[in-house]
């Protein structure tokens, strides 16, 4: 972890605040507000940290706009967690890789890789794919033929792209990301499973992250896509002919079987399960281990349960569940009263 | 993506169909019902498909027998999706490696490989590895010590197999499938768990693919099986001991704990889990996110939920919790009348 | 799998023992009591496998204190399996890798490697990274800066391990085991997601063993622990900040949100999922599949269901689930039985 040097005023000068205070006071490295200690920057969102900021040795806080807390030095801004992000970057930059290409690496004579690239040990480049300014090709990677990857990518450990797959700019793929194997498609006779053709292709755009071990399979026919901005988190299955639009957020170990349209702007829990031919239309929110069935719209709205629900159905259906035995207590009561009148009718009224 | 070319007539004498039109026109790739253009073939099944076949550029199309479909060219075949499986492989037959070992790659002196095997860029095989003729190994795989690999397999880019384990011919294995690695056994005792002996092996047999960072563990004792034509998908957990039959399908992220017998053409949903020392019957199909309780028998017939019920019955108890709100309504309304017919009782019926 | 030979007394000696007919017979090898021949030991545990076992061709059985089960030879223990466990490692050592560093391996030359260690080919190990005695570090597996590996360890094939990690003594991680890539953390604007600083850690202790495939994130800020003796399985998501406390036990598939404790001598099962900032209370048992909301403190006790439940409750409000068809039909002879008794009453009662 590098670190930088900045004054308070410098750091809010970049993030657009206002600083309060002594803005000439030097910061070196960003910290939790519990832990923050001289040179360090901190930041609170909520009026419920208000005491633990005002004890805090942070050397700087990052609040909310008109939250007066009292400190040696604080920056006034309107997201502090955004603020935080950017100046996170500023005092701890990544690391940068020189150009180079390690010695173990094997590049096809006819892949076109930018002067400006890092290439890490035991890498391998098939013919004719295509690298970009900037971009960071780390240990063991593996970059199948006709692969085309953009500007300013970091590619971790033991990334597996197959051929022709397309990455944007500014990808970053976590070690072991997979990106381009073949879908699951199979026709059966009487003698067994006879493969369906993976002719297809994946397209990854520009800003996108993925995950530890996410595997993206490439479409039949066509291609499979995660839109720009988007966000994978590890362990995730994108089935093929899948299109992810932009800006979505997906949670770990969540499943999508094929042609799964997710529109811009979706939230997607963590261990939720999509059966095939599914559209989440854009702005829906499923909650973590939430199942969506085969063909299914999901409009805009939060969704959870298996099969899904809207979250208030579920949470109603749920307590209903829960009060069952109560219903089954009254169910007998009941049947025992009804038993008792119709004794008492059998009987005279006197 | 290569391509050949045929002329209608001869692909449909190599599906067994049977052609109507111009038999001469020339089919060079497969394509998408909807957007296939001169020179490409798509298929239908299905009669709603027929009025946008009418409107087809493509060259030629495959339908079901009987379905005269209008179109410059049509092949009828009884499974027209096989055919076009089958058909996609002649146009765009995988990429053939010639036979080599790069020479990154590190074979052990006693590791025998046929003369046709093609070996990639950082590949390592260990002391007595036996891999078969027309095998093709990608870059980064890793063979252990002692490992049978069959003929005509092709395992992606790295792929482990620990050592001793064995696979068929034909077998195909998707980047970052792991073979092999120790099952998860150990005893407990006051100072904490110990590890069991993972001593066993893994056999996969004939023409298994298997996807992309799926694991299959070793037997403690014995061997794990993966039976002949079986088809597994992207990240998938197949504990020590299992025995997977022959035919059988299992969609991405299922987990399947220590000895687990799958017989013979079950199919097998995603994200589905399996205690230990579950038997599932040939024919079973369990529905994706079901979960099935150690120890269980299940018989065929189709499952779903957790845990497993048959479908028909989880159906009816989905609906009958839906209905819960409606119920409890009721409860309340025969509550109110019954108290209302005591009150009656209770008073002269005058 | 190698091959040691001891009589069974000198096996019983070693497990703490007493050794009951003939203490001489040579034994080489373990197996499973039903497979068992001349030469191998195999244990029982319960009565019930008292038949099977007097008719085993097993060389020695490990049997409970006090079974006398009939045996040309039997060792009783106070924990057969244990034992069993202990005996398995002495017939069948850990093949030991001579200590050696692989001529394909790129060794930074900051690095600090002890002259005992085992690294394979195509390894690659960063700057500042110092690996402890008697470690092996198998094929593909790479190494970033200023990681700290400890004593014994064994890290399988293709293991990442991301700058700064580090690992304990005794450590195993299985193939592809992804150790410190970053959380997930984005702050959202207008504009889209942007990442969230990923500047901590991750911290392994001693006698840690982690499955294929498991990804174990950085913190953001601080670290991510996984604590001595705890045993994750394969194909597990351990977010960022969590911190896993000493002998935890965790199942295959198993994900585990941001900031989540689980306490010392838990055991999770798999496919289980958890919200984030959730503790989990020292001794607490979590079923197969069960589901964990955000900020839950889950105490001692055994828990089932999404969400969780005490076990006990689970399986009540199931069978009442179950019994739901029951109640539909005893509500609506309820119903019929108020009409008719509305009916009685309205006429005069003679």
């Amino acid at each position: 972890m590098t670190e930088e040097k900045f004054t308070a005023a410098e750091l809010a000068e970049r993030v657009g605040g206002q600083v309060f205070g002594d803005g000439n006071v030097q910061v070196h490295g960003v910290a939790q507000l519990e832990t923050a200690g001289p040179g360090e920057i901190a930041y609170l969102e909520d009026a419920k940290f208000y005491s633990t900021a005002e004890t805090s040795n942070a050397a700087c806080l990052i609040v909310p706009v008109g939250a007066a807390v009292r400190s040696n030095c604080r920056i006034e801004v309107k997201q502090p967690k955004l603020a935080f992000a950017q100046i996170a970057r500023l005092l701890h930059p990544q690391p940068v890789r020189p150009p180079s290409v390690d010695s173990s690496a094997r590049i096809s004579t006819g892949a076109d890789i930018d002067l400006t690239v890092f290439v890490g040990p035991h890498v391998s480049v098939g013919e004719g794919a295509r690298i970009s300014a900037g971009t960071r090709i780390e240990a063991g990677v593996i970059i199948g033929e006709n692969v085309t990857i953009g500007k300013d990518c970091i590619l971790h450990p033991n990334v597996v792209l197959y051929d022709g797959v397309s990455l944007g700019d500014r990808v970053v793929l976590h070690a072991g990301a997979c990106i381009g194997a073949d879908g699951f498609g199979y026709v059966r006779d009487d003698m067994g499973y006879h493969k369906f053709p993976q002719l297809g292709t994946v397209v990854i755009e520009d800003d996108v992250e993925i995950g530890a071990h996410t595997c993206v399979d490439r479409a039949a026919l066509g291609r499979t896509r995660i839109g720009r901005g988007s966000k994978l988190d590890n362990l995730i299955h994108v089935g093929h002919n899948c299109d992810i639009g932009e800006r979505v957020v997906i949670a770990a170990q969540t499943g999508i079987s094929g042609s799964v349209t997710i529109e811009d702007d979706c939230v997607i829990g963590g261990q939720v399960g999509f059966g095939d031919h599914i559209t989440v239309q854009s702005g829906a929110v499923i909650g973590s281990k939430a199942g969506v069935l085969p063909g299914k719209i999901v409009r805009p709205g939060v969704w959870w349960g298996i099969p899904i629900q809207p979250l208030d159905k579920f949470k109603r259906l749920n307590a209903q569940v829960n009060r069952l035995p109560e219903m089954q207590a009254q169910l007998k009561e009941l049947t025992r009263q009804v038993a008792l009148l119709e004794l008492a009718i059998k009987k005279p009224q006197l």
